[in-house]
């Protein structure tokens, strides 16, 4: 598993719903923003992958909502690499209240890299050899 | 499983991305919206539900993305009471081109009902007695 | 001006904010749905514009709140074509109640017609020619 | 008019529609984001203007669009409270890639406060002396 500094989103008012809680399918979204923030800091920007040729493309994804957010609070969203193969990678996500320890939401999905026509393919040599470093580094 | 007609939703412009298929968080909604027509067929609006001091909070949720929709395209989006409990009902899910007999996205959510206090609390009465009524017929 | 029948839309859980109104920035997700019914009608639908080579890109919007619009309410949201010169379109709208004559909502947005690069173009031909024969009609 | 520094916001990948464009809507919501960080900074964050039982109503919005934004830009969003009456207020926006100097978008809103009834009331007396204030400031 590699995980970074989580990614901090602030809930914004249209985000929520008449409950005044944060509304349960954006939190499939806040771990879209968290997940790129991961690819760029451990690669590089998702865009530029796309922009190469490849899509990373969500095969599922699973949550649990746990406890509520609120309008306007702060969250820290963790994005976790959770597993990787051939063809696809996992991510593990973890939702709190920025420095809280009280879990909100936890999640996974996981992706697969195809090519310009649709087709499945094995995700980019670069991330491979970056992936296979830190797989040692972590035996 | 208690299943009702599919509802229909025309893929907006707003809900797919830059590689012009639909964004895998709309269809996290797509149920939703499927779910409220099924609560609104099979009981009453869910607006109703609210207003009666009851919320249906979403637990958890998993999706799989078999294949891509994109915009424009009509979708027959199916939501089939799957379970229920206590104070917990489940739905599946099912998303064709409207017509069409190839599974786009599956789905599950899990739901539990609260009070205005946000405490988990038995299922109204009234719909309670109108599931037991078909759990018998299902016999 | 050229009207067609509207587009009917009922509020989704997803687009009411706190307090329990449609939230003001969907409105104008509105006026889109409404806007791309307008053209499938009356010409053909807007994907197929894309598909040609051309975009319709918004250059300016309007909008006034009259009145807010509450979840599950069904509304009728008409666009009705303004006017038109060699590259741009205009679109007025106005959401009211469905079957109500209370305005909620009115607007008017700006279009320009691009090509592949990106650059402002002429209308489509077949649609020029559409049009000029309503001008007619309408004189 | 009163300035405070921009906001700063990334366009996310659900952001975007299938131009790879940010998606006209969006920028209204981008308004939002900006406006609440104004409020947050010039008085105390809107949530607590809800609390106390007030709302900020948009009554009116325009847009327009001059130039694209696109998929991971970062942005710059200004705020500026453009005036002020008895319970009205106005903001005007400019949106810029960060510490770019080509507008990207330009925009007013104007709001009305309401109470809890969603009668139309003056504004919170505290917001009304801290506006004063900078009036006076400004002279």
């Amino acid at each position: 598993m590699i995980g970074l500094p989580p990614t901090f989103i602030r809930v914004r008012y249209s985000d929520v719903d008449r409950t005044g809680f944060l509304y349960h399918v954006n939190y499939l979204e806040y771990f879209e923003v968290a997940r790129s923030d991961w690819i760029r800091r451990f690669w590089r920007p998702y865009k530029e992958i796309e922009d190469a040729g490849y899509a990373l493309v969500v095969i599922e994804a699973r949550l649990k909502y746990l406890k509520p957010a609120r309008y306007d609070d702060e969250l820290e969203v963790h994005a976790d690499l959770a597993g990787w193969g051939r063809s696809r990678i996992e991510f593990n996500y973890r939702i709190q209240l920025r420095g809280g320890d009280v879990l909100i939401c936890t999640g996974q999905t996981t992706h697969c890299f195809i090519d310009r026509s649709g087709t499945p393919t094995g995700m980019p040599g670069e991330l491979r050899a970056l992936l296979d470093s830190h797989r040692t580094e972590g035996t």
